[in-house]
């Protein structure tokens, strides 16, 4: 399918990458808070529409993963989006713990400022060392 | 700079892929609604970054662009998050007008099934056609 069919058609068909990759969003559906960003294939996608829990694909690994199969703060998911021309793909997800293996509750605990400086403006919520053993 | 290395540092240093390219999210800061997901290049991020004005750099024309040139629907930036490993950029912006050029407030106007349906579940709330001329 071209864009302008991808943004008016009722079938899922995502626009993959040259990987066979799409970057998946996840949103907490109760605070609209955005979590973490990662990669889906086309078995991760399928497998999260299916099971409902937030499934991606890793680069490094070369391996699917479930969120939260180390940690136990899975991503049970709620709803799955695509943007117009399908390719982002948006889970909104109710939470069981926090999202980011640093130790916050979102991936995104820092502001970049025009200086290229960095700041931190979020809490840490747990210790990454005693939660990935 | 390696992937921890990113997670703890104060300095920007986004891991752009192979392109020079990194996905950037649109996040209404008052509703907390994702608008839209588009690419930006450096020079992108370093003018969004000086300017508050939401820019990216398109693919298919090969070229910057900044959102609300042509439909005056900007995207003002009040700030500019990155996530852990620094792949992907959040603006949390103030929106001037309905962010998504098929007519939606936001690019999110579908929720996609198990079957691999898509369903519109957001109102239209302009016509391309009158917008963009």
């Amino acid at each position: 399918m071209g864009d302008s069919t991808r943004e008016t058609t009722d079938k899922l068909d995502i626009k993959f990458d040259d990987k066979g990759l799409v970057p998946a969003i996840v949103q907490d559906i109760d605070s609209g808070e955005i979590l973490m960003m990662a990669w889906m294939n086309e078995a991760a996608l399928r497998q999260t529409l299916e099971v409902k829990k937030a499934t991606f694909y890793s680069r490094s690994r070369d391996k699917m993963w479930i969120k939260g199969e180390s940690s136990g703060h899975v991503q049970e998911v709620v709803e799955v989006r695509v943007d117009c021309d399908q390719d982002l793909v948006l889970l909104k997800c109710k939470s069981h713990g926090p999202c980011c293996h640093v130790g916050y509750n979102s991936c995104f605990y820092r502001v970049a400022d025009a200086d290229g400086s960095l700041e931190v403006v979020e809490e840490k919520v747990f210790d990454p060392a005693k939660v990935y053993k």
